[in-house]
């Protein structure tokens, strides 16, 4: 295997990592990396932090975490690896298996031959078909130099109101890194929720009441029809539904695979849009592999084929690539569809499958919406947290968690994403050996709550109504009673008003069973279900019959409440 | 089922959440819980926060997350849950199937008819025979008084040092409290390191040196021998080293399991000294369960009994007590050996085998070292976090893992915890679909990274050695080159200083191969052992054959280092 030739075209994740990986397996192999751009090797995901003024220069994003920058030179002395940057891919010649490339800057043509092919493309913004996208103070974030560009607009001042047309990951990182330089952002999403492929319904409200209550003004379900400019800088964003006067605009409409040079070379593509490669990440040519946002992933609890673009997954393959193009045989199991986000104070997350992703695959769905302190509730740190799971309540499996809010939910979706690695029961959720202290979690982690909970419902020993369903009985003024079991005080302090809603402390139920009626459906909560699902119990114990608890009580109910003095 | 009586025997955890549950299940039987306290229901564990302050009252460690106290009217008017507390359990008479009580305060004797008695009689604190130990101001924390009497002494002044005996996770947590408090406090050790029981040799030096650098005296290897009192009053503690003058002392040797009762009932007692019970934590009687501190419970990783008394355990208990006594059937499998604890500004986890304890098992251990950021290193604010990882060469298997740092280490604990339920192997560790964006996580996880490494390590692609075995070559002054491939200005701000070192920065490497002997050792190291495995690789594809990288790199050598001009 020695003295072959390794090239790889894309120099940003997979490629330099595969190129790195291969180098220590093979001391002599010939590895040439081909870089359309002029930097290697970038942390893109960093760009938002750049943005923002955490990062106080970009080349860190470029940085070894010991400080070197990984540039052409060292690449070439510390890794041995040869580095085209600012060439173009022309094309991929796979019975003379040579690639032919271009540089940029002077049209200069060569062509590479090579033994094994390292298809590392990335992914391309898209670009919506807006009209007037292309002037000035509309940013895209595809690259370092477009964060430079979006960095030196907001220093240069004059940025005051900033718009994000869509409202995905970046988005939402986007978003908390104009606002914390005083800009006041407006974001503008097709769908009807932020963050639409991560969240469901009722995690996408909880972060959107987060979000605005930082001032963010939320335009969903809303269409961006033009962009209208003033002295070539963009003023105002047209919708379908009204006007934004706006200093800046940034594109996050997410990216498609770039699969120009795999499509024209014959490659085999997927339904996705992403390039087919196998387990060993090979793509229909097994001299040529291909990873990162430029391939299509298996999702592990769907079975499915997806297109989701992540840095660590593209990582991830490069270690793959550079083992099988080194000789060695390394597989990618596929992901289980992790995602996590900071968006200001709340932490944000999902693993596994959405639930009307889960109901779509046919999955008899169970979920459970549990709003709790992330540690010791005695714990002065203690932060809240709601968090989601979605089970299949046929088989008891695990499909999927989502958590929102200031508590530590990220640790809870990396033990969520490892138990769906492994196929795993909502049961073995509740009793594993999570670690337990105060200051980290309660004795009963959020997540057994949680757990716990689809257990119930499974076994038939707890029956919940989600709260949109509670709103659509209030909308459709149903006879049935939504038994508040909390305080006076609390009572005082928030609730849901409407004539439907009775008012009987837990500590009370016991002794006034009277006073509810036994042919009416009831449906208890309290603030946040603990107590409901308590007052539940005990109505079943004293035979009522059709009684039932709002999943998440009134702090994940996402439509208004009403605080202070009761009429 | 219905009517039944079921007396629960112990107030504190595995006790109120058995009888809770069980209410849910069955809302007719008579349920007793019988405590030999006043109080009900407390997080133990809060015990060193409301020493410190953090926790202003004592009752907020006994309300539920809504705020109300679990007291008798509580468990009486919300769970219909008869409490008799202050009331001893004295004997159990498994043919007539009653227990025999006596009110601590009267000595009123009461016989209480059972069908299911769960014993969660708890643990009771270690008395070590040390001469003087019930001199006044020593405390104990195994009960609320404990820790209210403790914080009496340090809010009422004149506490100016204390002394811990026991650096196990009480008297870590307890250490932490109390220097808080500006009081200067010495750990006294019988074991040659801190938490000896949770961490191995390397990681319980660097969190030493963190827990020095907080102004913490550690004497280690010491065990006391008496207690000298002024006033009755302790004033000195007399170790077998030392005398350490004092104005209070903590005892945190540990606790046993609390079997009295179930030994004169004629149960069986394990080796550990717990109470043996099967899956359905049934003990020898099957109408007789127990959880919680008194009983053993089953290691999943090693296989064994073993005693490790934890309140998240003690609560899961509770719940498979409640089930099973309620005529629902649930199993407990069993814990992975997790255990975590913050101190000062560090982060501390352990979970599955440590070193010493695999190698005993006969396990062909492979290990890794890791120190590493806790999210990408550009991102402001990340963390060091140091990681060990300990695994089977023969299979790949994960054995356990543990974290010591300022970094996010608990996380990582979680996700390997859940890995060991599932008997992983650590190449899943390195595939898993963790949360990543640059708060939370590198691009390559540190999880990954110290996997990857051991992966390299099974399959001959990385050979190491420890600080330790680095250290004992130094002592033995054998001939070998201790290789530092970091820069000149990291050298000159902290290295080991010895004759065996040689400086060649890796840059520069491939191009000063000739000056390094091909028939001498080479050990290569860096900062964090990154550098210092690619250095290797260099050396190995340039023909070297006696060449390794040492573990974890300057950052987690846990000798004496210089710092400050090289002479």
């Amino acid at each position: 295997m020695s003295q072959q030739k390794i090239v790889i075209i894309g120099g940003v994740a997979t490629g330099p990592k595969a190129a790195a990986r291969a180098r220590r397996l093979d001391a002599d192999a010939e590895i040439t990396i081909i870089e359309r751009g002029k930097l290697l090797s970038y942390g893109g995901c960093g760009m938002p932090y750049y943005i923002e003024g955490k990062v106080k220069e970009i080349s860190e994003l470029m940085a070894t975490p010991a400080g070197v920058t990984r540039d052409i030179v060292f690449f070439d002395k510390v890794k041995n690896v040869k580095v085209l940057n600012e060439t173009l891919a022309l094309s991929i010649n796979r019975e003379a298996k040579t690639v032919e490339v271009v540089r940029v800057d002077s049209d200069e043509k060569q062509t590479i031959p090579y033994d094994k092919l390292v298809l590392a493309t990335g992914g391309l913004p898209l670009i919506p078909p807006i009209e007037g996208i292309k002037t000035g103070h509309v940013f895209r974030l595809n690259h370092p130099d477009d964060a430079v560009a979006a960095r030196e607009a907001i220093t240069s001042g004059g940025v005051k109101r900033a718009t994000i047309i869509g409202g995905g990951l970046i988005g939402m990182e986007v978003t908390e890194a104009l606002a914390a330089n005083g800009i006041a952002v407006s974001i503008v999403e097709m769908f009807p929720r932020l963050l639409p492929t991560i969240l469901d319904f009722e995690m996408s409200h909880f972060l959107a009441k987060h979000v605005q209550a930082k001032g963010v003004q939320l335009y969903m379900e809303e269409k961006v029809i033009r962009l209208e400019e003033n002295q070539g800088k963009v003023c105002k964003v047209v919708t379908n539904k009204r006007e934004i006067d706006t200093d800046m605009v940034l594109l996050a409409v997410g990216v498609r695979p770039n699969t120009n040079l795999a499509k024209v070379a014959g490659l085999a593509i997927g339904s996705t849009g992403g390039i087919i490669v196998n387990e060993y990440l090979q793509t229909s040519d097994p001299d040529i592999y291909a990873g990162g946002d430029c391939v299509e992933n298996l999702n592990l609890v769907s079975g499915q084929k997806v297109f989701v673009p992540m840095g660590s997954t593209a990582n991830k393959h490069g270690r793959v690539i550079g083992d099988n193009v080194a000789g060695r045989s390394s597989t990618f199991p596929g992901i289980t569809g992790t995602a996590v986000c900071k968006v200001f104070d709340y932490n944000v997350g999902r693993t596994g499958l959405g639930e009307e992703q889960a109901r779509q695959l046919g999955y008899d769905v169970v979920t459970a919406l549990v709003p709790s302190s992330d540690c010791a509730h005695y714990y002065p740190d203690n932060k809240l947290l709601l968090v989601k799971i979605i089970a299949d309540r046929k088989t008891g499996k695990l499909l999927g968690g989502q958590v929102v809010g200031a508590g530590d939910g990220v640790k809870r979706i990396d033990v969520l994403a490892t138990v769906l690695r492994f196929g795993g029961q909502v049961s073995d959720v509740g009793t594993l050996d999570l670690g337990y202290a105060p200051p980290y979690a309660s004795a009963i982690d959020i997540l057994a709550h949680a757990t716990n909970t689809i257990e119930n419902k499974i076994n038939g020993l707890a029956k919940a109504v989600t709260p949109m369903e509670v709103k659509a009985k209030l909308e459709r003024n149903e006879d049935f009673i939504l038994l508040d079991v909390r305080g006076p005080n609390e009572y005082a302090a928030i609730r849901i008003e409407n004539s439907h809603v009775k008012l009987i402390p837990l500590g009370q139920l016991r002794f006034r069973l009277a006073e509810l009626p036994r042919d009416k459906e009831i449906i208890a909560f309290c603030k946040i279900s603990l107590r409901g699902y308590e007052a539940y119990r005990i109505l079943v114990g004293a035979g009522f019959e059709n009684v039932s608890f709002m999943d998440g009580g009134i702090v994940a109910w996402p439509y208004e409440t009403v605080s202070g003095n009761v009429k």
